[in-house]
């Protein structure tokens, strides 16, 4: 069924004009003509034709061929580009027009797509210009490999090979070259390469419904840049399989579109037709190297990937492979300011590319020489005390933070934390080098990251982590240095988890506790009693979640309602673990010595 | 209904991996990671980590937005991007292999998209790669408009503006900065940014099947790039008015998305989702920017166009608009190697383009000075003689060619043709300058491409058009520049026509005719005799096109028995026209003298 694709245009007839004024604005060195928008010529902005010392090179044609050829209009390829309608030639006024204002003593190059309409407006903008006393010159490209050869050079359509031949003459003229040598180098180009088209879908014109001529599951291969039909209709295919056959048709010993042969060297081009993306773009490209260089024998010298010659909103992609020589090279590598010209493409590919060495993977188990220390140090063993404590107690919560969760979130909360204290408990008499504390932390974060998951798990690892960091290189730690360490895994989380106190999670359980921590410890309180009385501000803090707005993870999507008939389970979990550690702390260090 | 989206790939599950594998083979000054493809990582050729001097900028996130990020390395923008698979995070492991491949000395800055997954997996690898000794910073962009502000920024996604984030720390970093500074402008850069989406699809992610949510004739506004649903639905609307809508909410004074007031001034990013062609992006850009202008009365210092975060295939663009100082400037414009980077963009635009005036507009009249002489000198009677004789025998023709070109064209060479030889012999009488031939050539032109349309209008406009420049300047013509000029003249319809002897043109007339008459004068013969056997051998060019097949023009679709019926109307027109003007000029030089 014919249906109306959706655009992005006004009045369809003024999809050219409001083109061309958006490349104007886009880009300072494009001009236009004045006489637009009857006469649409796109010209260097620093170019007043009869004083330009350098062989003005001019394309054009129908347009729907974006960014061809306004966009590859810039000093080292294009003078000017002449924009007729959509998929309609400039008439002739609009050629001239654009002759007399970019040509100088120097004379012009014409680079015309073979089309009857494009052959005929161009060459008759020809002859008058000479005529007047300009020196023009004109070549015609036709590079499609599609149709059948006893059609002959005459048949052969104009397709993305031309933007290669436009940059080709446009380098030519920049190094200074005489109009009959830029001539020579561009007719040579059009010689050597071949182009071929896979479509997806049809394009549709502006203002007019869509043909429904390319169902689902097909595509065509071998078509034009006007909505034409396909040579041949086929089962869609791999991208590898696809860019095989467009291979084999351009470069076909049989047919002999274009003078390439084993031992040659050659760049390419992957062009997308208009609605291609990047990534499908370079998907083919990836295929198409290799392919050149092991079943065609044919040395790749360059590939350039994008949107170059598009035919509208077609989906597909087309083949271009031209033959290189150095000089070829010479001027593909040249700069130019054409803002559509792909960059970062010259220079020497190296013949197989040596992946930069991976520096070893990070360590996803425990440290192979981390054990349980003989004999704990004392503060071995308070730290032993309190991260036994506060995982039992996530143990024995489970169920209670679960049903909390089940309120204001998806309701594993209990399970994802029990899993972690579990694994804690274990590793603990395994491998934690418990003298240590920095490296404990850190190990603690190893078992979180192996097996608690979830975003918590990735929170409490990133807590882990950056407390690690805070104490590195500090087994015996000071209150102080605990101090500091907290605060600095509280704000990896709230930086890297995205909330802030208020917010509804965790951190409304850890802020108030570092805060009474500090306060206490710098009003000289003992460090026990500091973290108790920092205990109970994590309490409070958490419980006072249930009074407050979610904004961040998943409660930020539950109801008010809903929000107020439970405390935040993140939050009451940390205040659980982080009473519990303390609790065990204060008996561990007040009770009467063995 | 659901269906499958054709797409040019293969494995759905190798995407990426592919991707990167034709982005690598494109651009030579990209590398990856050994360790490839579990650990996707596209990092500079030329850095080698623990001696890079500058401070390394790394991005990344989920594949599916190509170019970005991958599209952005290189010198002077990032330097190395980490790729997660389609729409998810990398995993911690490719993030810190990336940190630890290209970090020297000075550090690195992390730039992260807001989203929870990339913020906490960027974020445990920096804290990982800070407990490793690394110096590491992270900037997280949310630019996104499009959600109301009670979210905060926490709900704020990271958009197309994060691409400018990250030019302008590439170019802080390559200007040889601090890690603080570096991050400093990255982190005002993205303070002072906001972005919103247009979509007219839904995107497709490889190996699922289309969702139906977006239906005909409808769009979605505000949505994000990995599929999720839109804000709003509206009907479909002109560019225009879409970007009109889209410029408000993002600069809405009520919301405050960002920090920008009349008078500022700002750089625009029109941002393609993925399947827009760049027609519709530049007509976005083209009515952007006037409204940027007038109605929020904002200065535009720069316009960036083109897909650079995309969302797999999603027809759709995204506005961005960042409030630009001096610094920022300098930034975006600092040159760097990074292929996707916008060229052309750089340099001041003109307060308001002035048009490069347009010369005077061909002659579509006649010379306004050209009259027929008020009496005519030998040449001129003779010149008279064969031009009426001509037209007047294609009068008589009219049925004729007709009859023979609707058995082998769309029937109407002899109406064409018919009604250029009624305009001729009028306008003889009115302004032909028949003493002056070459100019008298020039008007048979300038009527015929009044009058006969066509193509073969056009090519004979050519063909006299093509005689007046070989011609132009001898207004006493001798027979040898005659013979010049008609060969200019079947040059030029060859050219631009496409078509050669023994194509069943109007060639295969003019030809045969053009070598006798040079054999003839090369022979000694006096010019009528000449004139008059080179008329014979146009009628037998044109009676031998009979047995010839078409490889140009119309004929070329007929079937071989058809066209055995008749020969080419063309070239019996011109074997006509020119025996008859041989004819006439015979008898007028050999008639006895009055």
């Amino acid at each position: 069924m014919a249906y109306q694709a959706k655009k992005l245009i006004n009045d369809p007839k003024d999809v050219v004009t409001e083109c061309i004024e958006g490349m104007v604005e886009t880009y300072p060195g494009l001009q236009y003509l004045d006489g637009f928008p009857d006469i649409k010529v796109v010209l260097r902005a620093d170019v007043s034709g009869s004083t330009f010392d350098k062989v003005a090179v001019i394309s054009g044609g129908g347009s729907g061929h974006e960014p061809a050829h306004a966009g590859f209009v810039g000093e080292g390829m294009l003078t000017a580009a002449v924009c007729g309608d959509v998929f309609t030639s400039p008439p002739v006024d609009s050629i001239l027009a654009a002759i007399r204002a970019v040509t100088g003593p120097k004379g012009c190059l014409m680079i015309v797509k073979n089309y009857t309409g494009d052959r005929l407006n161009f060459g008759l903008a020809a002859e008058e210009a000479k005529s007047e006393g300009y020196t023009v010159e004109m070549v015609i490209v036709g590079d499609d490999c599609a149709l059948p050869p006893p059609r002959g050079v005459a048949g052969r359509r104009g397709l993305a090979g031309t933007i290669l031949v436009q940059k080709i003459a446009g380098a030519a003229a920049a190094a200074g070259l005489c109009l009959a040598d830029v001539t020579a180098e561009a007719k040579h180009a059009s010689e050597v390469v071949g182009t071929m088209g896979v479509a997806f879908s049809v394009c549709t014109r502006p203002g007019h419904v869509t043909s429904d001529r390319l169902g689902p599951g097909v595509m065509e291969l071998g078509l034009g840049i006007h909505g034409e039909p396909g040579a041949a209709i086929a089962d869609l295919l791999p991208a590898d399989v696809v860019v095989s056959h467009v291979l084999k048709q351009i470069l076909s010993s049989e047919t002999q579109y274009v003078p390439i042969t084993r031992g040659n060297r050659v760049v390419l081009m992957i062009n997308g037709l208009g609605t291609t993306p990047t990534m499908e773009l370079m998907i083919a490209a990836g295929k198409a190297v290799p392919q050149l260089q092991l079943e065609h024998g044919l040395a790749v010298d360059r590939v350039y990937t994008g949107s170059f010659m598009t035919s509208l909103d077609m989906a597909g992609f087309s083949i271009s492979i031209m033959r290189a020589d150095p000089k070829i090279l010479q001027r593909l590598d040249a700069p130019t300011k054409s803002p559509f010209w792909p960059v970062g493409v010259e220079g020497d590919h190296p013949p197989a590319k040596i992946p930069v060495p991976v520096p070893p993977r990070r360590t996803e188990t425990h440290d192979e020489f981390s054990t349980q220390p003989q004999e704990l140090s004392e503060q071995g063993c308070i730290l032993e005390v309190a991260i036994e404590a506060a995982a039992k107690e996530i143990i024995r919560l489970r169920d209670q933070l679960n049903e909390w969760d089940s309120k204001v979130g998806d309701g594993d909360c209990g399970t994802t934390m029990f899993r972690g204290a579990m694994a804690v408990l274990e590793d603990i008499k395994k491998c934690y080098p418990l003298n240590d504390a920095a490296r404990t932390i850190n190990e603690i974060g190893v078992t979180i990251g192996r097996v608690m998951g979830g975003t918590s798990g990735i929170l409490y690892e990133i807590f882990c982590r950056a407390a690690y960091a805070s104490l590195k290189g500090t087994p015996q730690v000071t209150s102080k240095q605990w101090t500091k360490a907290l605060d600095a895994a509280i704000a990896a989380v709230s930086k890297y988890g995205g909330a802030y106190a208020g917010y509804r999670t965790m951190l409304d359980a850890l802020i108030p506790a570092s805060t009474v921590l500090k306060e206490r410890l710098n009003a000289g309180d003992d460090p026990v009693t500091a973290f108790v009385l920092s205990a109970e501000a994590a309490w409070s803090g958490a419980e006072s979640t249930i009074n407050m707005q979610a904004q961040a993870g998943r409660s930020s999507y539950v109801s008010a309602e809903m929000l107020a008939s439970a405390p935040d389970p993140g939050a009451m979990a940390v205040a659980s673990w982080y009473t519990a550690a303390a609790f065990a702390v204060q008996s561990k260090l007040r009770a009467p010595k063995d």
